[in-house]
């Protein structure tokens, strides 16, 4: 056993307060990786308070996790200790089902293991980054090719970045494609720098003018303000693909009819309230598709870190220590950040 | 000109009564078709009774048309006169965009001119197939290559039958896959046909009991009864495709829980209310999605045509004479018909 300091809630009504866990002394086919920097990710919010009604306490959340190896398994042969090392939504599948053999581990049959609040299919809680280390499975380690300088703002790619990779490539975004961006967010942000690296022409839609300047610096061609019912007239039937980041309930259609005849419009993100019901009409008259897609497997996670890393793409962040965790959540909830908090595990000892 | 007898609603509250229009002489690149038989949509009805809000009246409705060439304009390649026809849901497009270029004149940038009440977006009004004759351009009418005395069962093949294959057809539908078909009316029990031909599993899903023998007469492999909870849960996570041709508002999340990973449910029939809104969940866990689909192209229904003809595919009806529509219409209200009423246009003498 490794004592680990950690940052947990011990209920859905308590702040995140200091911890001490227990990690597992890594078997053969684990590595040990010392965290030093976790992304801050919505869902962490809401699962250390309780939203989703599924969370095991005490939760110690965090998923989007960067750090060195400092000891490996008899068996490991792709990491050693030294190397950089991420990992991120998930730390176990089943292994054996079509999914998992496809390298889709995120829909495992049986339901994968969180990389915190993890057994909801049975088993011991998880544990996740918001500690000083993590022991995980070689197989579900991601190694990291960025510049060790830009180690923090790869942290968001291990869930922000493949959420929004996985559906750009799933849906063939690339050049002669116009993609448009729904949101400009944590994943947004991802999705117009990755958008604009595949080599698609993106639009962004955002409800806030003040977003336009930073959008176009972050990749995006074109900036629509979609509360203007002009701007959005000026793309119906324009874009190939829709990949729709915003989580909070709102009207699909208005983003459907921007399709092309066969074009699909993707949502990562699930609202508390159920959007308004979309209307059937504007999926069969040009044949068009609403699609929902969960972060990425194992396999596309490593290709997406290697693309980032290439395209020199990391996400655009604000540092900050583990005792501001409560007041970063509160400006969460606010959309005050640019465009992800990634804490400092340094701060932690 | 030529006077043609028909039967026409003159507003939305008055009944189909008889109706003499005339037909443009056919031009260089016209057919000229006596129509025998012409099967009854549930469209008609719409709009009929100006349901869609549309209606040009005096209102012509009819789009499953099957008769005789009796005249060919000079430029007419192949037909001639003596030859089987059928006319289905449209009779132009513009012929430029890239759907038309694409054999998709159902997605016509500009609207393509529908059968009857054709001219939503200009041009004069359009009168379907409950009359004598109609004169289309040749590249809008279709061969019939099954036998004559068959010819009023392929009738429902012009709508029901291609609104059903082209689906079917886009999303796979074949050996080694399990498609579920949603709803035993017009357009279900073409679709079980269709599906059963092209090898799929057929399930059916059905709220009527009464309806498993017919089903499976059909072609279905397999009936659920989508209001037995434990027969739906047999399915869960088991089906590649679902064609839902169910009209009525319903519960889409129960059939979303049905499709595998990567499955797709296409919706066909467009509800008077909103469906409930589907969980977003239920598309993120599976990476599901949700369609929609518009008849099909000419040479789709061309190919649909052959296909049945090979197959031996016809649609079950009940054969009517043009004076019994408007009861004909009631009955299709309440379901009260197996499967397709069919008129026999030889009763408008």
């Amino acid at each position: 056993m490794i004592k680990t300091k950690a940052y947990a809630a011990q209920s859905s009504t308590s702040e995140l307060a200091p911890f001490e866990l227990d990690r597992r002394s890594p078997g053969a086919e684990d590595v040990q990786i010392e965290i030093l920097y976790c992304g801050v990710c919505h869902s962490d919010l809401h699962t250390a308070r309780g939203e989703w009604h599924n969370t095991l306490y005490p939760s110690v959340p965090g998923h989007e996790i960067v750090g060195r190896v400092v000891a490996v398994g008899d068996k490991v042969r792709n990491f050693k200790a030294g190397d950089l090392a991420g990992v991120g939504c998930m730390v176990d599948s089943c292994g054996r089902c079509y999914s998992c053999h496809a390298g889709e581990e995120q829909y495992c049959e049986t339901g994968f293991t969180g990389t915190y609040n993890g057994p909801v299919f049975g088993g011991e809680n998880t544990y996740g980054g918001y500690s000083q280390n993590i022991v995980v499975k070689e197989s579900f380690a991601l190694h990291i090719k960025h510049t060790e300088k830009d180690l923090a703002s790869v942290a968001p790619l291990l869930c922000a970045g493949i959420t929004t990779y996985s559906p750009l490539r799933h849906w063939g975004a690339g050049p002669g494609q116009t993609v448009g961006i729904v949101g400009l967010g944590g994943l947004g942000h991802m999705g117009v720098k990755i958008a604009h690296a595949m080599g698609a022409q993106v639009v962004l839609f955002t409800t806030s003018s003040s977003k336009v300047e930073d959008g176009k610096r972050l990749g995006a061609d074109e900036v629509c303000i979609s509360t203007n019912p002009e701007q959005m007239a000026a793309y119906a039937n324009q874009l190939d693909f829709i990949l729709n980041t915003v989580a909070a309930s709102h009207n699909l259609d208005a983003y459907l009819q921007l399709l092309k005849r066969d074009g699909t419009m993707t949502l990562v993100g699930a609202p508390a309230e159920p959007h308004p019901s979309p209307n059937v009409f504007n999926l069969i008259f040009k044949r068009r598709q609403i699609a929902g897609s969960l972060i990425g497997g194992i396999r596309e996670t490593q290709d997406m870190l290697d693309f980032c890393a290439k395209h020199d793409i990391v996400s655009d962040i604000e540092m900050i220590p583990m005792d501001y965790i409560n007041i970063a959540y509160e400006r969460m909830l606010k959309s005050d950040v640019k465009y992800r908090f990634v804490i400092d595990m340094a701060s932690l000892k």
